[in-house]
């Protein structure tokens, strides 16, 4: 049933499905929104984030609605993903089902480090935590064979990785190598497994971590006008995810699945011309005005 | 309830929608399992394909299964469409709430016309049927409203839309207007009545159209071998547009979407490498052979 | 050496070359500039263009000042682009090494025909235009044997064959057909003969015929502050055309080359942004006023 | 003049260029020809590599052929890179105007390390050389401002960034990284110097770092045979690279240009179907012989 989302409806779409999910913060946190849809839709799972995450966030409370734990771990870290990995499935009673991989920090947004002026051992970190880390998640599972035939991954990705925003920095390398793993490892475990790893390229998302990022209320406004549908939400993303997780999608990997209202396909939308055209207005109107006051 | 597929669950994913299904020819067609598995899950729709089509295959049977009624019509006739149209919304007491446009055919393929020799009246009938039809579809549906707020629309594609294969023909042409259409009617339909448009990729299928194409079957088992999760099948393409027709995937519109096995993201699999290496042998092998008999 | 652009130099990239230029109409044409810098770099050329063009624009200036004539043909028609290719052969000595298309009109822009409303007959005329027209040169030039081994064929396109552009309607979709049938048609010209075929993405160019498109202005200035390089002027673009037809480029072959100061792998620049966010603070600035106003 | 590669010709495209070329070995390498030709073409320049290939390879030959310097760097060091550049500029007497990354190893590869067994020293070492290096080149030209305005920088990248090749492991990543950074850095040297930076995507080329890699040969194979035009050799990349660092190529930016004869845009071709084709009636033959035998 939709306990969270207030509807009475649930599909049953993961009904029996054991899952893991990374990345949970607090209830503005794609990964948070992707735990209710998948326990509304059946699916039992554990939760996992660093021990700061744990401690700054609310994640708690979303393992006490669901009815489940939290493993801390550092994805960067193979004993902690070893000990999430064997203690996950054991808390759960098998392999996994699905997996989330919702994780992303760079030292040197945070710092303020230009891209032409990265500080590499920040760097490194931002490849580590943003990409490395799920790689390390999945060797794990797969050494472990964690992951049950047909079983499904999704990492949440953004379109930063195929083309440059300013002030995104390593980030968008971090997310088209994130996006390169897929592929890599996708070819792997699908011949092998039957298991199908994909990533989501999500529209800016006001999230924790997103709120952090220079001037995104403007860029969200821009990608709003420019989406014919709009911007894709926090909980549509965890509708999309849920698909991606359920029976009906097993033929679909190594795949990068944009999530964003159609802005990817668009090239320029009315809408978001008019107020670009507006703001080459303004520009008129100022420079006139300030031409005035200099005669 | 799952009928046809011999299980017994259904979802309900598309409980109380209402679709329009062109393509189905007899139960190999792609179309034929999309309207069975949108049937089990709980929509109603309105079939239609051209009077040949009809009289060829075996889609009366079909409409029995789904109970539902048949209405005759050509797709490249906007008079046909908008009997049918109308008709459709009219059977179902509602707007259409999903399309399925699953129609090709190229004259010069079946005549044997090669690519440097097209004829140019076949190329506007391979257009006309395997591309423009979806827009006179679309443009019809405009006119008379005829498809609900947040409706999906999917169209049927192929990877010759980006890669040239041999003996795929002016198909490939029209394929990548096909996907053009599903974009730029995307952006139209998004802004006024959030409905989104999207094409699925498919693997190569043993269809009856696709039965018709030379070479078929190997071209299947080298997709086989380099696709991680081998070929897609028919039924599976249908449960993957379950998901697209859905309310889960609202904010997914104007993109193509590859239903493969991965194999759009395959340079090079292990498997079919080893099949073309003993290609590499087996000449080898014969011209041993040949040179020795000239000997 | 370089005549018309007023420097001195030239590289004698492609001396002795022979070629077949489309779509010169005036000096601001790019097929225009295309011709003065190969007549620059040693090449000699037929220029075509329909009659109707040819009447309302300067070619014959063109044809003079390279030295060379102008062979009326509507390429839309088969008899025509006949006897373009056997005059133009016979008149430059031997096989053309170089293909120039330039051509693209849409009736239903023209008659300010929606894309949610087209005119499939004017929608035929700008597919026939645009798009066919190109495939006919090509098989054509396959039917003569026109075209020398080696051979360099290059189309102009636009990036609305990828991403959506209002306004831009049905060209968009002919855009993404003029691509496909490059990749189509380049891999048995080139398997055969060796020449290559190629579509150059130009940035937004000020031509006369782009000079007709709504709100071009506007959105020029948005490209230019999106590309790092800013825009491509219509002689940048005859300069990296000069390549594709030199023998120092003979293995690129059935690509879409973007030619746009880096727009197409832009996602957001810091100029343009700055624009669109004082256009943000304008509406802000006007809907203070309107309230005050109604107070 | 046409020195090195027999003709006499010289298209003085690059006179009066000074550049940095990175990763000549031994005159299989890829950097080697884009030497010899930026030498016929006019420029000068500084060649650079590790201690160890400088020792290995024959790059001081190359030096001599070239009437300039080798100066030792290895291109994960800063201070090396440093010394490198203010050393190449000061013995040129002027800023670069082209700089060539050729440069790439996997210590995963060379251990045998699988994909699902990496390990992550190795990984970073296989991104710190093969893709970081890249950016560190470009910081550090940035920080001595030793790139001159409308200069052109190139790495050379691999069909593997977007497509997985087995065998080609953890340097898939790291493929897709460097495409990723040269669009990031594209950006903001772009805006800011006007100086462009793109990667070739080249055909499998039998450099000495490619003959490491297991079954290139009938890789290669399968390449040339699916490509219309074959595969592109390491003279002809070097004369394409030549044209990427010419004045005429000078809006061209943040692009991954295929230079493959065709390769990326095949899906499949007659040539490569056939052998495909023959190592399926291969594997026929033998069952055949087997099951004969066991009777």
């Amino acid at each position: 049933m939709r306990i969270f989302s207030g509807k009475i409806m649930s599909y049953n779409l993961l009904k029996g499905k054991r899952g893991l999910i990374f990345g949970a913060l607090n209830d503005r946190s794609i990964a948070w929104k992707v735990a209710e849809r998948t326990y509304e839709e059946g699916a039992a799972f554990v939760l996992t984030n660093t021990p700061v995450s744990i401690r700054l966030g609310d994640i708690d409370k979303l393992a006490e609605k669901c009815n489940t734990i939290v493993i801390p771990a550092d994805a960067t870290k193979i004993e902690d993903l070893e000990n999430l990995v064997q203690k996950g499935v054991e808390h759960l009673g098998g392999k996994f089902d699905f997996v989330l991989h919702s994780i992303g920090m760079s030292p040197n947004v945070r710092k303020g480090r230009m891209y032409d002026d990265l500080d590499y051992g920040y760097l490194q970190q931002t490849l580590d935590i943003s990409a490395i880390s799920f790689h390390k998640v999945l060797q794990t599972c797969r050494k472990f064979d964690a992951i049950g035939d047909w079983g499904s991954v999704v990492a949440l990705s953004y379109i930063a990785a195929q083309r440059t925003l300013y002030g995104y920095n390593d980030m968008a390398d971090a997310k088209a190598m994130l996006e390169s793993i897929a592929r890599s490892f996708g070819y792997i475990y699908g011949r092998e497994k039957n298991i199908r790893i994909n990533t989501v390229s999500q529209s800016p998302t006001m999230t924790t971590a997103g709120s952090g990022v220079m001037g995104l209320d403007n860029l969200m406004d821009f990608a709003e006008r420019m989406s014919p549908l709009g911007n894709a939400t926090a909980e549509e993303c965890a509708d999309f995810i849920i698909t991606l997780f359920s029976d009906l999608t097993r033929k679909v990997t190594m795949q990068n699945l944009y999530h964003d209202g159609g802005y990817s396909s668009m090239g320029m939308s009315f809408q978001a011309m008019n107020i670009y055209n507006e703001g080459l207005e303004y520009q008129d109107v100022k420079n006139d005005k300030s031409k005035k006051k200099k005669k």
